[in-house]
């Protein structure tokens, strides 16, 4: 701590520039914000994250563009690096563009960044984003909520190796809401395993969605029972879980089969 | 139902046109997605909620705009005629937008538009937008998540007169998520009372932030103790609530006060 202090100090003693914290959205070019858009035309730098999409990038046509960043959970250096680097930039930069893959306010760990600008009385704006779900419900053509099925809708995001039980955030089953998981692929049997204790039926429909809003994008319908086997169908993009009842279409006419097939899965296990 | 076929397949018989369900976003204008912004130029039709931002209409240049629906909760016969209406459509126009506020696959009723335009065999595509609790999150500068305080988001929004519990959605007290509560300020002393039910903490940290991403937009710091009460500051714009621990900083310095105000109009109620 004491030894980021000077640097902090620095960073705003020079201080001129705003730092502008963007969602690039799910990763379409033109699911892009108006305001997203014009920021990246205009801006001098971009910090961005290895998710985002190049042709997003192409946009900051006369800025300077530096990654920063992994494509999934951050080290804790790694982050401090990060914020950092955002602090020194306002004092050789006017306009300064962090630009974040999805919406920068949920899974983003903008809150860091945002804490060490205002420690450093930085001038900051945030930009809203399209998150991968809103994306993925987009390509499904399926809504998040329904009448009479559902009225909410959870986004949570399993642990990445800090040993917060992964189950915390599970609602009642009773409720029969939506669970939006985000960076679920890796953890698909412990999310399958937490649901399945806290009373989620096998049966239950889920589809995971690999690079939502890209011509490219992949649908996996399955079962909760099935999701653990549905994962290993994904490539490398980044990708969302999505389960409830909501999903009973998508399963649609294959959905006896894909519930045999989880009963069978389930037996095994 | 048997009324309404005749009206489904003579729209098919004649179809020609597209229907594009378009998120209007939280309400700015440069909050619009590109695409949005785009169809919205090019599209011979707009058929709009009454929420919807005018600035916004004005950039269908060409279109006929057609108000539907109301500010919030249809009525399903409401509903039934907009499905009628949008079938209808795409005899008559190639380019048909249906444009809602917020993100159309959360809380939009969309799952009623795209399952008549199915039945219909009408091409359809959705477009997404930018939700309220994003604007108002960025608008804040706030996380909606935040490392070891909060990895889940449930969104929520209580029953409009259908007779379903509003607490049949809450996670539990322990999962220290954040809650955004949509359509919440009439109906914030039932969003208390079974938030307090559960057993969260009368001094958990809450927050109303009314038109979001406009410049008139308000911020009405508060506990959940103190919601009811808050609900009453808050002026006739669309309003969303966000609860959780990652809103200790936005009641800051007057925290103090505000626990202490909480626990007086806990004691009374």
């Amino acid at each position: 701590m004491n030894r980021d202090k000077p640097a902090v100090i620095r960073g705003a003693e020079k201080l001129k520039g705003k730092v502008y914290i963007v969602g690039a959205g799910s990763g379409a070019l033109d699911l892009l914000t108006v305001r997203a858009l014009r920021l990246l035309e205009e801006c001098d730098v971009v910090f961005y994250d290895a998710l985002v999409n190049p042709e997003i990038l192409e946009c900051a046509k006369k800025a300077k563009l530096v990654s920063v960043g992994k494509r999934c959970g951050y080290a804790s250096t790694a982050q401090r690096f990060i914020n950092r680097t955002l602090v020194a930039a306002v004092a050789r930069y006017q306009k300064v563009v962090r630009l974040k893959g999805g919406d920068p306010m949920m899974f983003g760990r903008a809150q860091e960044e945002i804490d060490a600008l205002k420690a450093a009385d930085i001038s900051f704006e945030i930009v809203p984003g399209i998150s991968a779900a809103f994306a993925a419900s987009a390509d499904l053509g399926v809504s998040l909520t329904k009448r009479g099925v559902s009225r909410s809708v959870v986004f949570v995001t399993p642990r990445v190796g800090d040993g917060e039980p992964v189950n915390e955030w599970i609602p009642p089953a009773s409720a029969g809401g939506t669970i939006a998981v985000y960076m679920a692929s890796k953890q698909a049997g412990s999310i399958q395993d937490a649901l399945l204790r806290s009373g989620y039926k096998g049966s239950t429909p889920a589809v995971f969605i690999e690079s939502a809003s890209f011509a490219d994008r992949r649908i996996v319908p399955t079962t909760l029972a099935g999701i653990k086997a549905a994962a290993k169908q994904l490539g490398g993009g980044p990708s969302i879980l999505l389960i409830g009842d909501v999903y009973e279409d998508v399963i649609g006419e294959s959905s006896a089969s894909l519930v045999a097939q989880s009963e069978l899965i389930l037996a095994r296990q």
